[in-house]
């Protein structure tokens, strides 16, 4: 999808890149997650994009396993876009991004906050070592090679 | 940077892409974060970026307070890009990224694990609730319009 040097980079975050790294992609993927959105009509409202790259997207989602195409009942021609599991695994990017933004570019505070649905409390995203349990700042964190290291 | 209504989305998740959204921004964000790189050579070899693209890329992270320019020491004209607190905090950013691609897009496993320097345990990031410490699959959290929902 992206240049072909971005392609060659072995790394899962450019990987990722590829699949969602286009402009727009992560926020029609925001609607689905966050807003329960399904329908072509509520994307193209929400995000005031032009039909033929909304089009163009979401079919790319479908073939790269993150929606799936349903019919909707009574009526003919326009499917439901569905997430899949491989589309849902992305809300801690966008929760992420979101909190990113909350901090850096939200001078008004953020305009939507994430809550437990169970008992309303607000969401914080850690990054914890598996070994020790502790809480880490991102300093705390290293890089080493992993197994896929020496793929293609 | 990208398009007006792009802008016009008031959404912290939004505003970070605007920021940080086009191709290979978050590759170089990478470099700087997990493998140290400062230098406009390094960034270069490692991305084979065309160098117009890579300066316009550092240029708009140095405008956007992701990263502060200084000059090494004995090489007048080569200045080094070194991350700013704003920048540092894209980390989680790319440890999700990066968790999904290992799950979705990696089939010879990850090219490259996260680990705590301290003790050497491998990272995980999770979402956890703030009220009642729970920690919580992507299907348990809602959103609310926050205080900056008004907002233009």
């Amino acid at each position: 999808m992206l240049g072909r040097y971005y392609e060659s980079q072995n790394c899962s975050a450019a990987r990722a890149l590829e699949v969602v790294g286009e402009r727009w992609s992560l926020l029609i993927i925001r609607d689905a997650l966050f807003r329960g959105m399904t329908r072509f009509t509520d994307f193209q409202r929400s995000l005031r994009l032009a039909p033929n790259i909304l089009a163009a997207r979401l079919d790319s989602f479908v073939r790269a396993g993150l929606m799936e195409q349903r019919s909707q009942a009574g009526r003919p021609g326009q499917p439901e876009y569905v997430l899949t599991e491989k589309g849902h695994d992305l809300a801690p990017v966008i929760i992420a991004l979101t909190a990113w933004g909350d901090k850096w570019a939200a001078p008004q505070g953020p305009p939507v906050t994430f809550h437990h649905q169970a008992c309303g409390g607000t969401i914080t995203q850690q990054t914890a070592c598996r070994g020790c349990g502790e809480l880490l700042p991102p300093e705390a964190v290293v890089t080493r090679p992993g197994p896929g290291a020496q793929a293609a």
